[in-house]
């Protein structure tokens, strides 16, 4: 992705904001060595990624082939505990303020569920309904809807109903998940989040009452009969890195409750279709593919709004080549298209002139409309049964059979 | 009680602190006049009190006789329910810090099972353990045991199961009582908290957090089935007024989330043996007596430290009498003692020098030792299984019948 020259970055006064609510890049783009040095994360090099590859016996997933999941915290230690055959769970999330995903959404599940296939190991996956209460203008019921919506798009990225527990907070806040809430809350004055998360005073209490919410699910004893009843259970979490200041703070409070600290595996942003510095917009459909687009629909917005990197004339773009960096289309199937040789021989025809923006589109066009169709294939499969059956409140301790 | 003549509150340059944590009174002692004014709150006067008798058909508790509970909001909207045939419920709590009751903590349940009996109204019981997880240095199986500890003194008041669910606040914290908290959080600023609570940003978030916990068992959906399916059902809370600000807020929040406001009735402090103006401490075991203590104790206890009004010789009390204003005998026998006319004899011998300080100690203690055995008894035969039943979560409506 776009990186950003040190003088560049000097004469941009404007600073980047990475937090749960708010991600906005300088006009270099979102500058991710920063953000790793300013979190104080590592970064996920080439032997981490080897060593997956080693340990699981089969190749990294795309997203860590490209540099998609670029940053970690404890990563290696997961892969210790993996290596010698012992046991840690998945967790992840997410906050469901919409009826439909967009793709940028799917990332993270998607390379959930590769974790999930490759180390065989239970998940839990939180949705944040009282989170959409408290951040947006909607009810508790429109928020719980919105959460059991979500579960089914979830659910369709074919994730083994035997090792994954989707819940909602509003269904699941309560018992051994509350006094780990209570526990989180007493370790953390209001100055620090204040500092972590950017509260005002004008802010009400359920924001700030809130991280403990999202702690939590990191310490196994949250959960019904704790995950094979081990309260020391690691916890890795893959999520996109905007919600690292949550686990900053779990990993803090963690040690003085008693708890092991969360792993974290964290991504890139996936950009907006006008590009890395827009925001892919709720109330703006044209600046995502959604699940539920039509193939008509993903064509008419690659075509329309696909930011692109090519010359502004064919004879222009034939002598100069397209910009990969700015290039949405490009963008998108680093994400999407699994070929690695066929990604490297389109990059280089159009960074050479000899492909054009719309011939890289209708390639764009093809693999979202079949990813999404999948999806929406998969998504009319899952009945309510089956979304009774992810959520059930169940002892987990069998998830890892 | 003391009363404060203007000039000297005039001098008074300390403020008088009331809140849930902390009670503490300038040097003539709480000025309740001044309380009522700065909550907001109603007197309860001779009217109120005598519409409750009649619409009860009983002779109103001496501790509405005496006073003792002296402020209320919305009392009388609660008295046109009940007069029109209508429902209502109670709603009185206590955060479990200590292993043993002191005679304090029984006045608010002693009156409470008074309005029950006479309203034939249910009751809900929050044990805030999770307030004393996060205020006191406990852990939560220590607060978890105290509420149950406490729950047992507390049944030993003589409330009726049928109409009786206690819970404490770990046990019970979710669901539609989970959705009721994040509704009242998002209508409360930190600004908001501040002002009524006193927090600063260096308290923990679990301080902040809590309001809501203690705001929510005003409102009836927050319990299971809804008490007769009636989510406007109102709510009288029968309390000290230390917990006025707690109430301050829920009213406030109510309409604005489609509820009803509780209405209060709200009592003195009960004092410490040293006077008025020191506090009962669970440091110092000899500024209160403890529904544990042994009828020697309670000796001991008020013949050595129960503060006295009397003169220093026997010559003097005969000659000018006893200061009943700051006589902690009287006080006690004040809450305890239910024959008026009697009282009303001490009272008057003590003042004009007839009785000797030691007389109306011995007395007292005679009141307190029966008591206290009998509240001895009445746990002795509260059952493991009488605790179970009393905190079996259960639809309430049938508390009616």
């Amino acid at each position: 992705m776009a990186s950003v020259a040190p003088e560049v970055e000097k004469k941009e006064e404007e600073e980047q904001v990475v937090n749960p609510w708010e991600v906005s890049a300088g006009k270099g783009g979102i500058d991710y060595d920063k953000l790793v040095d300013q979190f104080g994360c590592q970064r996920l090099d080439a032997a981490l990624i080897d060593r997956i590859a080693r340990l699981t016996g089969r190749p990294p997933h795309r997203f860590l082939r490209r540099g998609l999941f670029f940053a970690h915290r404890d990563l290696n230690e997961i892969l210790d505990i993996y290596e010698k055959g012992d046991k840690f769970y998945l967790y992840t999330g997410r906050g469901p303020s919409s009826e439909a995903l967009h793709l940028g959404h799917l990332v993270p599940f998607m390379f959930t569920k590769y974790l999930q296939d490759a180390f065989k190991v239970p998940l839990v996956i939180q949705l944040t309904d009282d989170e959409k209460f408290l951040w947006k203008n909607l009810t508790v019921e429109e928020s719980k809807r919105l959460a059991r919506e979500n579960a089914k798009d979830i659910i369709a990225c074919g994730f083994d109903v035997e090792r994954t527990f989707i819940f909602s907070d509003f269904n699941f806040v309560g018992g051994a998940f509350y006094e780990n809430m209570v526990k989180v809350a007493r370790c953390v004055t209001y100055n620090k989040v204040v500092g972590i998360f950017g509260f005002t005073p004008e802010d009400h209490i359920g924001k700030i009452s809130f991280p403990p919410v999202q702690a939590v699910p990191s310490f196994p004893s949250s959960f019904p009969k704790h995950f094979s009843g081990n309260d020391q259970l690691r916890c890795l979490i893959p999520c996109a890195i905007d919600q690292d200041p949550y686990f900053r703070m779990t990993r803090d409070v963690a040690p003085r409750i008693g708890y092991q600290k969360p792993a974290l595996i964290e991504s890139r942003f996936f950009p907006a279709l006008q590009g890395e510095n827009t925001k892919m917009s709720a109330s703006d459909p044209n600046s995502a593919i959604y699940v539920t687009d039509s193939t008509k629909d993903i064509k008419t917005k690659v075509n329309k709004y696909a930011f692109s990197g090519g010359q502004d004339s064919v004879e222009l773009h034939r002598k100069l080549g397209a910009n990969l960096e700015v290039d949405v289309s490009i963008k998108y199937l680093n994400f999407f298209l699994e070929d690695d040789d066929e990604l490297e021989r389109i990059k280089k025809a159009y960074k050479e002139g000899r492909m054009l923006t719309g011939e890289v589109k209708q390639l764009l066009v093809t693999v979202l409309s079949e990813m999404v169709e999948r999806h929406k294939r998969a998504r009319a499969r899952v009945t309510e049964e089956m979304v009774d059956a992810f959520m059930a409140v169940r002892p987990l301790p069998n998830m890892f059979g």
